[in-house]
């Protein structure tokens, strides 16, 4: 049972590594109390939207109107199922909602054949779940120093910007790229996991406050199925159990439907040739995103399979496990750990120094071998 | 130059064929003007959405607190952009808003360097599109008698099928499989419509009221890339352009990502048998709803390819297009044109007598040759 956890951003590594191995820790204390990958996972990103430093649950980043308005969801790759909220306010971990709306689905129709919804925004969002017994959270206590002050900066720069930007064209219609390093301050660390438990079921969740200074009602990859998060347990087509989790960009990730699409390159041999792959071709040159010269963004992925040599007795398998990251900012910070293990591994990967982020990539992984009681 | 437009349900199939011959010369209208694909497609959906017997703009089902939130995208198969509105309400035309979404993103990036959004949702939804120029329409004015009433006959039925459920089992942990016919009364019937033009570039859109008595909040397939619409100019990998649009229950378009599947499905040879095989194994059947009985949906499918023989001189080159619809509904209403018609043809396609709604799939389609200007 491995868990991981990446966002990206340079500042705060050592606060990243720190809730990084506490997301990992609670997975797996989970996992060893017999939880199933979809509870473990959701138990993850709760530690990790709960971090103040996080862009996702507390400390998320502010909108254009100073409010925080959060995306998350989750998959379960034993069912299939998925349950996701959008630009929801006054929620301290709206993974849970997600989850919830997860659970629901599974237990069928409601009252009259209604179909259950897997997929809520706003203040309906909201409503659902205070009506499910899930405590609101004051608005003004998800916000932080950090994430005021960073609202009040960039409010600055934007008003700055378009009285630049108006100065050098009346008409205001050209817009200027920005030559900002936009990597670089926050803007992108939203956070996800991956688990596999000892049936060998995987899951994946992901958790984010949205990019900066976004419009209200914007909903990012975090929302998104197929482009935040993907976990699909092997069946007859499918040699392996897949689980992939999304952070960067939320209009790339969309488009190139980035989890999905790993998840999927994941099926063939070489799990890192596949990666490798599909970053540079469904990312980074994806026909999808031909506009854009900058594509930001990172995925973490996990990929088991049952080991079927050197078994030690007939009764337990053992389940291989590869896990790898690969991502296009400039650093990504990689948390994981096996119920094995007595404490997660945090790695900050970073761009080698001659790339240039958003066009080039990195990757690494490694793989590790796990008991499994089926 | 093609437009298809796909809804179901039984009872309201002549203004249905109205309607949906309407849209479609809409469609043409703007075509024989010059627009491009993506600015006919919305046109159609216009038009779609502005009857009151369609399940999408005005006369969309309520919610289950008696208010109007609808949700729409299109997607332009040239840029291979998208844009997309959920839960959106006070807006006549949500299609216009996802349409403007897409412009905007395709103009680059906003001040300070922010990336402009794809998907907006709730209020902030609203506002943008006020913002942008678009006219607010009250929320009255977007109900019908129609819907009303179907609203206050649904509330009545839901508070007997609640007292009857909790009066078999307190609890209410067990809910009980609808008996009644989904499909009959007007839940289904969103609005898709999917064009080529004489560039030979696809365009496609989905627009939809979403479940009556849904959550507040519920975001449907018609707001979810991938699931609503899809649209993709032929390039290297692709020898055909392809454009789908679906209808159905949300959650199932969703779960399958039906639209984005379709799509790719129609890159193999054989058009009719790649859709049919895509309906059965990636809709019907899909493991992903390996939990439901009644798989409901409907797609539309073009697909177009550059006639390469017989060409009457080398300046005009013939594209070939084949128009498809397929539905495992009880009945869908289908209308199509060419610039070169003189007007739309409607069809209400339905299941074979002894096929059952939810399990078997009707499909039909046909082909033409268009003349191309480029």
């Amino acid at each position: 049972s491995i868990s991981g956890a990446g966002y990206h951003s340079e500042s705060k590594a050592k606060e990243y590594k720190h809730v990084c191995k506490r997301a990992c820790q609670r997975a797996v204390d989970r996992l060893n109390a017999g939880a199933l990958a979809v509870d473990a996972v959701a138990a993850a990103l709760v530690e990790l939207e709960d971090s103040p430093f996080t862009n996702a649950g507390m400390g998320s980043n502010l909108n254009l109107s100073g409010e925080i308005e959060c995306d998350a969801s989750i998959m379960d790759g034993k069912t299939l199922h998925y349950g996701a909220v959008g630009a929801i306010s006054g929620i301290k971990n709206p993974v849970l909602v997600a989850n919830r709306l997860l659970n629901e689905a599974q237990k069928g129709k409601l009252s009259a054949g209604r179909i259950p919804p897997c997929f809520l925004v706003g203040e309906g969002a909201h409503d659902w779940a205070i009506n499910h017994g899930i405590a609101p959270c004051p608005s003004e206590k998800m916000a932080t120093k950090f994430s005021l002050s960073a609202y009040k900066r960039n409010k600055r720069k934007m008003e700055m910007a378009e009285k630049v930007e108006s100065g050098f064209n009346h008409q205001a219609k050209k817009r200027r790229q920005s030559t900002e390093n936009e990597n670089g301050s926050g803007l992108l660390d939203t956070v996800g996991a991956i688990v596999v438990d000892r049936e060998g079921n995987v899951a994946s969740a992901v958790s984010s406050g949205g990019l900066a200074m976004k419009h209200p009602g914007r909903v990012g990859q975090a929302a998104h199925h197929g482009c935040g998060c993907w976990a699909e347990n092997t069946r007859t087509q499918n040699p392996y159990s897949t689980a992939v989790s999304t952070s960067g960009c939320g209009e790339h990730l969309i488009r190139t439907m980035l989890a999905r699409e790993c998840s999927s390159a994941m099926q063939s041999d070489d799990a890192h040739q596949a990666l490798l792959e599909a970053m540079q071709n469904k990312f980074i040159s994806s026909p999808f995103l031909a506009s854009e010269d900058c594509v930001l963004g990172g995925v973490i992925v996990l990929r088991c399979s049952r080991c079927c040599d050197a078994q030690p007795s007939p009764d337990i398998q053992a389940i291989l496990v590869e896990f790898l990251w690969s991502h296009t900012t400039e650093s990504m910070c990689v948390g994981y750990m096996s119920a094995q293990d007595g404490k997660a591994k945090t790695h900050i990967s970073r761009l080698p120094p001659e790339a240039v982020a958003g066009r080039s990539l990195a990757i690494e992984g490694g793989v590790c071998r796990l008991p499994s009681n089926t």
